[in-house]
């Protein structure tokens, strides 16, 4: 790396950036703001949150360093700015005063869950009259927001920071190999948001197309906008109490593929636009991703039609044994909302058995692909490490042989691979404990009772940016009853799962702050 | 490696092996014979043992190859022998005709659990009225004889074929390192079995002693003896129904040290016979090991003093909230017996309530060390993990860094360090699966009903070697109730777990068997 290091960490720079990031977003209330005049809803929430976040970003700007960002300050910008983003992010919550979000904790994790993308929500019950259209909309466009950031994230800064492996995306990022990470990322960021905005607007087209031709009756202008904006960051959020239960089949449907392509690495559509789409259809990670998809649909989607999977049959629950399209539809929209980490759902996966479930649970750790708004592990880090095992077992027989890791034709550094691992066994490790501690602190609260199951689809849920979970924290459900303290955990989990795990941990390393 | 690579896989060098084995074993039904003569009890499935043992170990000898043990006979001949010499350990059990274990399934589970030592059992309620002395003692002499072959399989064989990082171990491997696999074996062999023989009689001669001394009534002889075989492989089983709850709390003191002693390195051992002591006491594993131990013991022995980890305190609870030294054995013998994987207990782990039972959850994957015979993920790998870790934070903020991973003062091995963290992944992934595979089958079985937490117990305990779990599977209970299809899965499971996964893995790609 070619970048300049410095002997202490200039830190005034990583705050004028962060200044910066909040100035712009500051304009984006703007959206919610037009909304609540037009339905004559209270606009001074989102008034209140513009000054607030253009005055303190302002503020924050005069903090000059240096002027160029390193590596470490780079690290500390990208913490610093999930951190203090959904901070300001809670204004809208707490000047409307109103709901289960008036409080402090609970504003912080309905904010950090959208601009972490991850869709857990402690609304309580969701409807428009409650909450009003213009506040359910800000919910919606804090993941979108959130979602643009990870994308520049995971294609341009992690990759240049070297951190968790994430440089194996690194092959398929657009642009060019610049010297210095501003540029670069700017470059990059061009590049993607045009792709991001423009796949959203098609998105809000094409389901509110839907509803205009009559076969989603639900769909209209408000709830096409509101799903774009949740489908692209893989967030999740919906402004309907039940989800993407309250669509129509073809509505579902349709929403299937784009939850799909909302998973896929955002470079390769990159490629698709220069006219090289092989580049996307001969990715591994994508066909792995497809595959994967393909195999949890067709399990899931067996176990619902032959009603094996089912814990309860009321007249509500949406699939109906025997009937191809149902177990089909619900099989499939559960697997591609989890193992893309939306976290929509078309039906009640608390009408499961536990054994359902637990395959379910499985698709939580895949994570969508590289390169995507999504969270979690992410596929091409579990093709390395499928790949990784193979190599071991074959130098164990044949100790003489060398063979280095491919991927897309080219040789993966041993370093990459090496960090690949710690990342996953990181995650994996905080996903353990994290389970230990949320189950331990239900013990205590006695609003939540939690099956061991219930308790590791929390952990996961949260850490891996999906959303929902099982149980009392089922997709139709809230994370509302859950102590404070326990909410407190849980907006560290989906701060440190939205970031890799690792860029945070760097921090808290003595030797990130001297040299 | 020097050992000259052959063409193919000379499988009658394996096989030829596997009767010499098998002739040695065959000699040792003499020690229950004895007690049966003594007892009055029948002698036929003893000598019939000694018969099929020695018969077709001499016919398998007829099967010879070029001579030499290459690398992938090496590893043929690990995993053939854990299955061929278990098949015929069950001859006594299905010659006796008596009790749950006279069906084939049963009786392979009860013998494949000696032999790999991992202390599960199918029994159902143990009693020498009941199953005679002499088969009692067999089931302690199993786990005694695949301690022996335990030893020299960790020390003297997967280092040399380096599979799953063991070559970490082969720092402290006493003896030459020698051309030719086979005299290292028999001389590194030699040097150990001389050591676990001395500390197996060592340990009967003090539990005797305890008896003699009058502080353990129900230690006598045949106890001391019988537990002794158990105590040394980290075995655990007891002819005794309630385990080391049987036993006088002086008893359950000195067993502690014991086990201890049965899961360090014993290679270490070695050098301290050498004049070395301080090769042991300041051996990272070692030391990591002996934390771990306190921290844990420290924990669940708060959680007993305080009573907040019983779930139920009827007046047979073998623990008094309050009183420091119940609550110090209890918590110290539990988390010992786990740690080293022996899986004794001093009392049932299922009055403990599902907080207390997590915390022990973990410690079924610590392991003791490697070089022992203990099971599981071993200490040093987590101490590999732990650093590897360190070192990926580091580099991530300093790319310029090049830091080797050190062990007692020498840099680790990249590949090494890779295949530390391939066995670690793939153990965990087939704890998961195999959890989700008993959860499972435990649907379609009345007689067991398993919570998540007991079905992770099954699991870790079988693939862990560990022994006992939570709940049906409890210390106090037995493994009886599952289905035929699960208890082959779970033979399975110690079979592969035992012999340390990648070495049975290795068999089964394409690559072992062409060149
Ligand atoms: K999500
Ligand atoms: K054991």
């Amino acid at each position: 790396m070619a970048r300049s290091q410095r002997a202490y960490v200039d830190y005034r720079v990583t705050v004028a950036y962060v200044g910066t990031v909040l100035k712009y977003i500051g304009v984006t209330p703007a959206f919610p703001l037009v909304l609540a005049l037009y339905y004559g809803e209270d606009p001074v929430p989102f008034v209140a949150t513009s000054v607030v976040m253009i005055g303190s970003g302002a503020l924050l700007e005069r903090v000059r360093g240096d002027g160029d960002l390193g590596n470490r300050e780079a690290f500390l910008l990208v913490s610093l700015a999930w951190l203090v983003v959904p901070l300001l992010g809670t204004v809208p919550y707490l000047v409307a005063g109103t709901g289960t979000v008036a409080t402090p904790v609970n504003a912080m994790f309905e904010s950090m869950s959208g601009f972490t993308t991850t869709g857990a929500t402690v609304l309580g019950e969701i409807s428009v009259e409650r909450h009003g259209h213009a506040m359910l909309l800000w919910r919606q466009l804090t993941q979108w927001l959130g979602g643009m950031g990870i994308l520049v994230l995971m294609i341009a800064i992690l990759p240049e920071l070297s951190v968790g492996g994430a440089q194996v995306i690194n092959q398929e990022a657009p642009g060019l190999a610049l010297e210095k990470l501003t540029p670069r990322i700017q470059e990059t960021a061009r590049v993607l948001w045009s792709i991001y905005a423009g796949v959203t607007v098609l998105t809000a087209a094409v389901y509110y197309g839907l509803h205009l031709a009559g076969t989603a009756p639900n769909m209209d202008l408000y709830n096409a906008v509101a799903h774009a904006l949740t489908t692209m960051p893989t967030g999740g959020f919906s402004p309907e109490a039940r989800s993407a239960e309250a669509f129509a089949p073809a509505a579902q449907w349709v929403m299937m593929p784009f939850m799909l392509v909302a998973g896929t690495n955002f470079a390769l559509f990159w490629y698709v636009l220069k006219g090289k789409p092989n580049r996307l259809t001969g990715n591994t990670e994508f066909r792995s991703y497809l595959l994967a998809v393909a195999g949890f649909g067709a399990v899931i989607s067996a176990v619902l039609y032959l009603g094996v999977g089912l814990a309860e049959m009321p007249s509500n629950v949406a699939v109906i044994p025997g009937n191809v399209e149902s177990a089909l539809r619900q099989g499939l929209f559960q697997v591609i909302a989890i193992v893309t980490t939306t976290g929509y759902a078309s039906m009640d996966v608390n009408a499961w058995d536990g054994s359902a479930q637990t395959i379910l649970l499985f698709a939580y750790f895949l994570g969508g692909s590289a390169g995507s708004a999504a969270g979690s592990v992410k596929i091409v880090r579990w093709v390395l490490v499928k790949r990784a095992i193979g190599r071991s077992l074959y130098t164990s027989v044949h100790p003489q042989a060398i063979r280095p890791l491919r991927l897309e034709g080219e040789a993966v550094d041993e370093e990459t691979i090496r960090d690949v691992f710690v990342f996953v066994l990181l995650f994996l490790a905080l996903f353990a404990f994290s389970t230990v501690v949320l189950y331990l602190d239900s013990f205590r609260t006695p609003e939540i009772s939690l099956s061991g199951l219930d308790a590791m689809s929390v952990a996961i849920a949260t850490l891996g940016n999906v959303g929902p979970g099982f149980g009392v924290v089922g997709p139709m459900n809230s994370f509302l009853p859950f102590s404070d303290a326990a909410k407190l955990y849980m907006i560290f989990l989906m701060w440190i799962g939205r970031l890799e795990v690792l860029s945070v941990l760097v921090i808290f390393t003595p030797s990130f702050w001297r040299w």
